[in-house]
């Protein structure tokens, strides 16, 4: 069943004739064409026994036509948005309206209940339920995201020199992922030395790469339209043995956790398995965030790994496994990988290793 | 009248007590405090007779409390978001609540609709009426942003070189800025070479820089919390003359909406100004899009500089003038500066010039 398929399929199941998408990361998933119309209007039409409708900015219209097999309407910025959506659609008619409640603003919301009658219903819901479960085709992009990430924190690797700053070597990340076809990253590069990575809040700034001190890397490309995201924390000259064994005990809550992994446990078992560990060793209190988050299309969609979450884990699901130890002042770890759920257990899609790195700045 | 004072009185006028900030943007705006929530929950409630109230994500409350002068709550993940708000809320009573609906969406809407009685009408108008007006303090840092333009475009001539691709050239520029303290473009930097500057929807990609045509420059930068944005149109080698008499044209659209603004005209008639001079020389259909937006902390905000807006220009409003031509296949030109409109006129925030400037390859 195709996606647009499994949303008319779910139509049907309610008695609803319409869904709405208003979300450019939900749109460009069901049908490849992505545009982000800013503060003007983008609907996908999805109806229940006919073809879809894509309602665009004006500007947006032919490069639409060229991508889609279905109809494609625009408006200039001088048109009344909900007026031209009344007359292009086929049909007003549903008892209930789907639409996106997570990526829908109030404004337009009310727009859209002044062009349909039918009582507005929620389809995130469905979406994210759609998008949690990963195809093969999406975890192959997942996995080229994942090998530039590793390509990224490598350069930084290579950029770890006396008088460097946490910046210039975020500069120099970009720079080469560019050079090499590499323009979007997931999310602001983070490269925090010594006390700054102890601060869950760290800005990367102007601060010389510290010796005898741990440096944290987290970054993660986009690729074709898929995300990646990791973090290393790796030794420059030599970090004292407490700031080691934090790190050896934020590897073992990470490893430990990668291995829990299987389809049938839940979310928030996930998370208790590293929590565990790390609480075990008394320092439950400095892992301060939940255990992961899923990725994507969005760097940050579900599943959240968390406490309280009993959500099943399932086959396909794709999920960061990052826990954390920040003691303000003392020392600051955090080792990530994402990955994607198998049959039995856990892949990353990242491979730098995690033994504890040194680095020298001479 | 200090921002929330502003608030507070309009709260007062319209029968009000309680108004809900959701927009991070809007928060940094009023307070300093700058937090995106993400998925998470941020409300800043500012009530007419009491001290406003900041809510966010329980990660979040040491850093906002440092920087406010006023309570702060938090909640964990755990935590249902809107019990804890009906909780550490003093009031809850009102018979209207101001909630920004351009920037709420239905779920987080509905949430706040479980926590208050009262109606909700929409703080949004406000917001922008506040926020399109800058202060002589923004409009120092948006002067600052528009050097940090001037300075980008420049590393950006500086790199036309022979066998260098539109994404050589915008890896350059963010790598030079980062390493001189820019870290954030205010959007992806557009450098489009040839046809590729002609197609309203052009890419940068690995495309060379061609020889005897045209090269377009769209960026800006974030700088202090407020944007820049410009586009500049070279020559690399020699363009035909066609394309240099179509550059020719844009310039003098350009400058003619620059002259005409100033208090009392309206943004239709800015708009018409640029607009009439491309149309007399008969290439109106190829200026497809507005003349100008506003920009400040977003780098799309109102004004809108378009045919049927017939809000009356201001002192202290910020926008862009950047008319643009483009036939595909044969010639791409735009050329934009941003600037504030003054007591008798409209002064720029980038300097570079625009007479068109030749670069050879060579």
């Amino acid at each position: 069943m195709t996606k647009l398929a499994h949303i008319r399929h779910f139509l049907s199941e309610k008695g609803s004739n319409i869904a709405i998408l208003s979300d450019p990361v939900t749109v460009n998933y069901l049908t490849g064409f992505y545009c982000d119309p800013h503060e003007r209007q983008m609907f996908l039409f999805v109806y229940q026994d006919a073809e879809p409708i894509l309602f665009v900015p004006a500007l947006e219209v032919a490069r639409a036509q060229a991508q889609l097999d279905f109809p494609v309407f625009g408006y200039v910025d001088s048109e009344n948005p909900w007026q031209k959506i009344t007359s292009v659609l086929p049909s007003l008619d549903s008892p209930v309206v789907f639409a996106e409640f997570n990526n829908l603003n109030v404004t337009k919301f009310q727009g859209l209940q002044t062009v349909f009658s039918g009582r507005f219903d929620n389809l995130t819901p469905l979406i994210e339920t759609m998008r949690v479960i990963k195809s093969q085709d999406e975890i192959e992009k997942m996995l080229i995201a994942g090998k530039w990430a590793d390509v990224a924190v490598q350069i930084g690797f290579d950029n770890i020199k006396k008088g460097n700053t946490e910046t210039d070597i975020i500069a120099q990340i970009e720079f080469e992922l560019k050079k090499q076809g590499i323009n979007q990253m997931s999310f602001d590069t983070m490269v925090l030395t010594g006390n700054n990575a102890a601060n869950p809040h760290g800005i990367p700034g102007t601060n010389p790469i510290e010796d005898n001190a741990l440096l944290l890397f987290d970054l993660g490309v986009v690729y074709d339209g898929y995300t990646s995201d990791m973090t290393r924390t790796v030794a420059v000259g030599q970090p004292t043995q407490f700031q080691k064994d934090i790190y050896q005990l934020c590897l073992e809550a990470q490893l430990t956790a990668q291995d829990f992994i299987k389809p049938g446990v839940t979310a928030s078992q996930v998370d208790a398995a590293a929590r565990q560990v790390i609480e075990k060793a008394g320092y439950g209190e400095y892992f301060n965030h939940r255990l992961g988050h899923g990725l994507g299309m969005d760097v940050h969609e579900f599943p959240s790994i968390m406490e309280g979450n009993d959500l099943v884990i399932q086959e396909g699901m794709c999920f960061s496994v990052e826990p954390g130890i920040y003691i303000p002042g003392k020392v600051g770890v955090r080792i990530e990988d994402c990955g994607y759920v198998t049959k039995s257990g856990f892949e990353v899609f990242t491979q730098t290793p995690k033994e504890l790195q040194y680095f020298s700045l001479d």
